[in-house]
């Protein structure tokens, strides 16, 4: 739901109070130092460099245990690789309506998955509902006219910006066993949901029964850097061929590994994330004061729901200010920080918005 | 065949005298420089930035035609979308069996296309013979028992070095124009070929037939930026549309399409170019001086085929240069340089390889 | 829904009263006749015999209309082709959850459109809600991250017995011209729907908007044959091809297209239908009379659902009877009446209850 | 290549001497009884009826050996979802140039197999020539670059009427073995080959080393049924699913078991191959006899290569014989005979030529 512009929106480039997307925002300074930094010299390519070697050290290290790594440039083809991986062509992966790979990804999964299909799940909050999960789970299982339930993906955080505790993630985890299922975490800002727990990553992953993890690293300040993190190292071979005959290996692979080295060192990528995060904190403590005002759903991570009375939408959006509105309902707004949000810019839109409601 | 090291080779990174690859090269300065640059602040996801609405605007001047621009991570993925956009699922794609995309793309042209199918046809110094393509190409019109040709592609420079004249184009584009095939060109080293014919490239591509081409920038200098370019702008929707949905959509765009500016600003594109087929022929002049050398095939762009005696290789391997050898037949070496090779490199090589025949 | 058997069912195989499938019948003697009468002698293999051309201009005649034909041997086959006709990979298919595309093909129609995606519309009567149709269809119209709607799909007769009103039909035409969509209708039960209108072929299918038709034959007294009909004849060709890679041309083809010459001749296949349809009626009548006896949802064509006591399901059980029940709700039952179906074996059906919900 | 006629050649329906293909022959007359037979009563759909376990039971005993079957409407189809189970969508297949597989499913391996690859490796009379075999299976293995050797598919007849010797198949399944790649038989001519080495059917499958069995009778006398044969039964349940998603699951699958059955049953499948055998060594030895007439290639089953005079094959085709000619060489001519070819058609044929052979 980061894509497509409101289209009563100006263009946002260069808007000074850009809300609209993580996406939007650039990437950090050692995260460019590091891919610069990369530049020089030869290097093997296709992944046989010391920087992608470097990765994976690393996230076998945070996350305490063996990982077969597969870096690609998007989270579209991270989520698609490690759901085929995981899915027969005659499966099914079940998801939530509101999911990326459902809405947001044009159809992807089922491309790489040879014809798998989506089945959806409903649930508060972009959650799915255990109940209703089991219920799908067990469906038809065996009926030879019917797709197999084969795995199950949530996404961590949500789109809406929910975060699954862990104990949800591990009772999904549990019914994924206990049903034969493979788990699958879309974790686009996998950073954003860790550090809103204040959990390790192994927590929040193998120990609770995924298999295979959408590592997301572009929305928290890298230019393009994903990778699957399957922690079966036996289907390592499996996904990089599927990643080959995707187009998704790197000839200067070294350019997709530094940044990511970099964002894994020194706490980086959970930095980043505590600021995305308290920067929407602090947007919705400004706002939940001002009358006329209502948070909408959970803002565990960095992403805001909320209504906001019309003039104060019309007016924001007159004064530059950037964001989606009135997609989902009249009325709501949804507001996403970043690790390049300043306070500044979070106060400005308090302010403005404070002073259209006065008005209103 | 960049991508494999001979297994009697050790690990080239850091060595000295790389002529392994092009994709073993980093990229320009200039190149790099834009990248940083574009990265502060923000700006619209997905492609809807300026440095992406530049890079289509510069295409368009350049091949002096209108042109749907399709900005991907890899080669892989540009040849494929190109082709899927060309070929129906029941198709062909007639092309070299040397064919980056019959050999090196495991699969990824039938897998985009949705198993359309290679059908080969031979031909001298990995180019398409004309007479076999002719014949290939009306193979089985109309039977339904039977693939049908639907597309033809050219690798511009090849893979072995060799370059399509002008005139060999054009009398391809022209069968492909009778027998309602349409024409791709693999251009991975399309600068490489471009400054070698000392032609324009809408010569080389629409002016002679080519319907779609795969601008390739990696292996020239960029980190990881090629582009599909279509001279009929009406596939463009189809396009973008295919590259979604294979993942291949960045988010934040700009960090592949700013390098890939500057990449086309200031000529830097042909520049490196020129540089890099100048080190070949500067390698090539310097060895077939030597005793028991002996050039094989064309060396018009910056790939370098020759004999070399076995005493000569493994005494520059032990050297720690770099370079691949006995893939295709005992005694026979392949060295390809860069933008990045430089003059001294290129004598160093010489002078090794010239010490070492004469003590042989 | 035909495929299973209940778990609580035992083996229906010569079962006198079995209400359980129209797919559990056997062929009429006329089809059975022809399909022996073609055996004699050689034919040309693949289509081009004179039973096939025959089927093509009965169709032709019956539609009063040019068709392109593609006779295959099941229906999930037709399905698939005729959306895969109608949808690009990145397309969608707009249909009920009910559907048999939906829930009864394993995959099929994304597996033969190369990954498009099946988006479902809910509706009473397992027939889509024109308003809720309208809105899927007019939702994210070119945004490149989601599947673009492509075509609609309809069921007629549906899976639970109903039929749409050639009014109905028109509406989704016009809705689906306005929007750009293709419209397919699923004619597994083709004839049952249309004796039970009382139209024409033309009036239920072109002349309301179908661009694409299933014509179904095997539920209706065939042995195994089903035919696409497109009322564009310029796809004649593309759907050639694809039934052929799909492993759906068959080589002694007079064996499909004489038996459905036979049933297309003498309005063979509207006096079966008549016949089922009419059976279906006459256990609507009986079992309405009983006390504790609720028919549910339409009964137009040869499908009846209803509520039955559990003790007569179980006394019709232990019996003998065959038919499906408590799959969609407690004590909801379904019987399934073919051209087959005898006056007899209704009457003993209906016998049985009356004595069993006497005694409960 | 038994499907295009020749241009040159009259519609040959009706032709009273036609030898152009085996799927021009109708079926055997106890086939048809079988299937009338059958027709009659309920039965339990998708092949839960009792005609398709007995030739379940039937193949488990002819090939000695637990199998799992999968019965399916199209050559085509038995190849494609056979080869679909051995190989992975980035894998190849090893087969010959000459393959009905390569030339005449229109890509539907590559379909099944969701992109995997046919890689041809030649050798004489149509069969793999086992050092070129070998140096294929190992080429490039591990290398992510490439499609990996997955499958081997050898055709048992041949397309051009050569059988492998039962040394030939365990020296090829040994191979595969070795390098741990998949044995299938194309078997649509199964029974012709077997009746030519006179072999038991373990023998010339499993016991060779063969993993999967396309195992045809259509072009032996059944109207319209295939089978797959695995011989790990392990992977019944992939191949039922493939099935249905394929559409190549029959409702009312009696209609292609029984006839299944009853070729299967008192050896008519045998007898029937013995005699279309006997055809064609009939027609060789008269032939042969003649001047300007020499035999090409193997006679070992019912496919005859041949070179004739010009105008002697003007001569037949005037005379309303049919056959395919001129489509591999000038003078080249096919003739394949069947379970239905008679003694005096074949004496007939040789009369005419003879007779033109004298005028010419």
């Amino acid at each position: 739901m980061d894509h497509a512009a409101s289209p009563a929106t100006p263009d946002p480039a260069g808007a000074p109070l850009n809300f609209s997307s993580d996406n939007a925002a650039g990437a950090s300074p050692a995260v460019l130092d590091a891919l610069v930094a990369c530049a020089s010299g030869h290097a093997p390519a296709y992944g046989g460099d010391p920087w992608t070697a470097s990765v994976e050290r690393r996230l076998a290290e945070l996350f305490e245990h063996e990982v077969a790594v597969c870096i690609v440039p998007t989270g579209t083809a991270a989520n698609s690789l490690a759901l085929a991986a995981l899915t027969p062509p005659w499966g099914s992966v079940l998801c939530h309506p509101d999911s990326h790979i459902n809405n947001d990804e044009c159809g992807a999964p089922a491309f790489f998955a040879d014809g798998a299909k989506l089945v959806t799940v409903e649930g508060p909050d972009a959650k799915l509902d255990p109940a209703r999960l089991a219920a799908a789970a067990r469906a038809k299982r065996g009926d030879v006219h019917t797709t197999q339930p084969s795995a199950v993906s949530i996404t961590q955080a949500t789109e809406v910006g929910s975060v699954y505790t862990l104990d949800e993630i591990g009772a999904i985890g549990e019914l994924c066993r206990a049903e034969a299922l493979s788990l699958h975490m879309d974790g686009a800002r996998f950073a954003n949901a860790l550090v809103s727990l204040g959990c390790t990553p192994a927590e929040m992953t193998w120990r609770a029964g995924v298999d295979a993890l959408s590592f997301g690293a572009t929305k928290n300040g890298v230019p393009g850097s994903e990778a699957v993190v399957l922690f079966d190292t036996r289907r390592a071979a499996e996904l990089a061929f599927r990643r080959k005959r995707a187009g998704h290996l790197s000839s200067k692979m070294r350019f997709l590994s530094a940044p990511l080295d970099a964002y894994l060192a020194d706490e980086l990528w959970l930095r980043n994330a505590r600021h995305a995060n308290a920067m929407a904190q602090r947007l919705a403590d400004g706002l939940q004061a001002l009358p006329g005002v209502a948070l909408a759903g959970g803002n565990a991570a960095n992403i805001l729901f909320c209504r906001l009375p019309q003039p104060v939408i019309a007016g924001l959006l007159a004064a530059g200010a950037y964001f989606y509105h009135d997609r989902w309902a009249p009325g709501v707004v949804r507001f996403v920080t970043s690790f390049a949000t300043t306070e500044d810019e979070v106060d400005r839109l308090i302010a403005l918005a404070r002073g259209l409601g006065a008005a209103g």
